[in-house]
């Protein structure tokens, strides 16, 4: 077997047999193939597009590229939720209780943050103490006591991924449907659970810009993870505005926490609400109605709340920071984004939003940044909302002064103002399972 | 400028500057600019082409990217004539001594053989010691003096193409017509002539397999060439049977003598005729017919041959071989190629033919191979011709007796015959300059 008829099969738009295709994943990791040779096969891919058995293929190499989590030691079904990413997407910290709270095991590795988006770590590391690297046999013994953990995703997670991912971020081929899809699931599958909800955001503040690329992405990775015999559900979610009020570490914890206690933005709360039941439902826990009605309860009662708190006491965190949000440090500096005249907001250039909450200190611009967990953005005003002269849009948090000027100013190039009232979003966009999409 | 913003904008099909396209191309060729990046960018142009204005930019570039000979201390109208490679191809050898024998100027850097095609400097170096590495002031005092001088090309003409071919050639990027443009044409732009006629070979012996696809290259070449101010033409010819008889260097050098002579196979003479006046008239010698008649005249008083001969001594080779080819050594074994049944030949697979003259020691596996001068096959019957059981079709000639028979066994198979006399091919399929395409 050669690389070079690999790459030319592909170019041809052929389709590559699992051989090939692990020929070419493993001699990549090998540093058996150079490169270039990878780069060029990429772009093929990019130009050619892959077929659903070789999406699989390739997503199941580069799981086995590395450690597999074996879950087999946790009693029960283990689901798992991921989300392509956004911007204020805290849904992890109030979901993941929710569901253990109502009988549900999540076993869960999650990333930090890289450019626009955030990462469910940082937040969680925002707790004074709070540690997310725990070993395979504290991890298990928690999830089995307590229903969940939450933990940093392994270096040795699908390595295959991260070379790959390295390369496609320097040649331009990082937006490819189906590289994307590979790249999420290799690491879903080597992440072990049995039922997974997928969170596929769409609009100005995801990476899929249009629902009709969203739900290509969505098929995709629901055709490989029941491939791999793991039971999907995508839902497309809106992220053309920020997700509720807060993007910044510490904010977005609090508003976990209100979500927990019956509070919170709408938009939040249906998105946590929906995300909970899908993995409540995945997980053989009764009907729709049933599990709507488990965490209606586990709210009502705090036991969620609850939940949230003990896993931060067992992950060696300062659970009164969960009853006490107000104990999180405030920042040193704010400065209010007012309204100059009278109108609507017509469009928030979301991803725009996610930068200016990296400017004032929120987000990683490299992987080696530091992150400072007071800073971040709370938007009161969001698109379809009316405004007078005056109102507040938005305050901007920062533990430097010098910072915040800049940052409005590259916010206020995030809005749109109209005379007009525009339509109203939906929150849920989709649903997609392996049968069927549903657009609501 | 970011090489990453060039790939992406190029993966989109839009038109790359002057300044993007030399950014990439200078970067790579200095090491500045890692082979990966180029490889995507390399497969991104296959997939999205380029306009005519990025192919001229990017030649210029490549050109520029080494030595370019300045032929100005050459007197007249220089006139170059390339090929873009066949199966028993010995024109060259024929051309320049007929068109320096007509007053034209042939100041010609030549390759060698590698793959199935053959070279012309390894057919001239055939001659005992015949020297093709003359230096700058030899070659233009030769081409002063004689008209003519055939030399080896420098090793500092266009490092931009050698460095990309090497890469296409390990990514799976040769056969995009546009970069086979660019690299011919930027060879040929370094070499410094001031009209160009191009051999742009059809069939199953070249690398062009169809009539449309070898227009194309043409048109691009000429393109290419008349933006650089250089007059071209190019005459596409069919390279679906071996050209001549001969392919071998010997025996190729020996019938380029016969045409010189006004003897040897009529395609060849119609090859050689061709291009000799497109040259003359290029270079401004006289209408068609007033070069034709030169031509027949520089044929039948000897003059081409002994230009020939003139050029072989100028350069140090033993001229009597000239006119004493019987002097070039017999090849020690030969096995012919004898006919089973009655028939015709109705298809002859031209690579596969060029391929057992490789086998037999006639050209290069890889770079580093040597060249048995003696090796070859003499095909006396050719697709279209009526075959009788017994008939010798080819004979095959090594100086290993042990490599014949399983040469001969991969010739058959290049070999189709039939009852029924197929369709008769041109010689000469048609003719492209910047206003037009003539097809023939």
């Amino acid at each position: 077997m050669r690389i070079y008829d690999i790459i030319e099969k592909k170019k041809r738009g052929g389709e590559l047999s699992n051989e090939e295709i692990c020929y070419a994943v493993k001699g990549y990791v090998s540093d058996k193939i150079p490169d270039y040779q990878i780069a060029a096969l990429l772009m093929a891919i990019y130009f050619q597009g892959m077929s659903d058995q070789e999406l699989y293929n390739l997503t199941d190499c580069m799981a086995k590229s590395g450690e597999t989590a074996d879950l087999s030691q946790i009693d029960g079904i283990k689901v798992d939720k991921h989300s392509t990413g956004g911007v204020g997407d805290k849904t992890t910290l109030a979901v993941a209780p929710l569901v253990a709270a109502c009988g549900g095991k999540v076993a869960k590795m999650s990333g930090r943050g890289l450019g626009f988006t955030g990462g469910t770590i940082d937040k969680l590391e925002s707790i004074p103490g709070m540690q997310t690297a725990l070993n395979q046999k504290q991890f298990f013994e928690m999830v089995n006591r307590l229903g969940l953990a939450v933990i940093g995703q392994s270096a040795d997670i699908a390595p295959a991924d991260k070379k790959l991912y390295a390369l496609r971020d320097v040649t331009a081929t990082v937006d490819s449907i189906p590289l994307i899809a590979a790249s999420i699931m290799s690491k879903k599958l080597a992440a072990g659970s049995d039922k997974i909800v997928l969170d596929v955001t769409v609009g100005s503040g995801a990476f899929m810009k249009n629902l009709e690329d969203a739900i290509t992405l969505a098929e995709k990775m629901v055709v490989i993870g029941e491939k791999a015999g793991r039971e999907m559900v995508a839902i497309l979610t809106n992220m053309d505005v920020p997700l509720g009020i807060a993007v910044g570490n510490d904010i977005e914890m609090i508003e976990a926490v209100e979500m927990l206690q019956g509070n919170g933005p709408e938009d939040f709360r249906e998105i946590c609400h929906t995300f909970a039941r899908e993995m409540l439902v995945l997980s053989g826990q009764g009907t729709e109605e049933e599990c709507d009605k488990m965490l209606r309860e586990a709210i009502k009662s705090g036991a969620g709340l609850k939940k949230l708190a003990d896993m931060v006491a067992e992950q060696g965190g300062d659970s009164t920071y969960i009853y006490h949000t107000e104990k999180f440090p405030k920042a040193k500096y704010s400065l209010d984004f007012v309204a100059e005249q009278d109108g609507y907001v017509v469009k928030m250039d979301t991803e725009q939003c996610g930068k200016t909450a990296v400017m004032l200190g929120a987000g990683r611009e490299t992987k080696d940044s530091l992150i400072d967990s007071a800073a971040g953005i709370r938007f009161f005003k969001k698109t379809g909302q009316k405004v007078r002269k005056g109102d507040i849009l938005a305050t901007l948090y920062a533990s430097k002064e010098n910072i915040l000027a800049p940052a409005l100013s590259f916010l206020k190039d995030a809005y749109q103002f109209g005379q007009k009232q525009p339509e109203p979003q939906k929150n849920i966009l989709a649903k997609v399972t392996k049968d069927r999409v549903i657009l609501y």
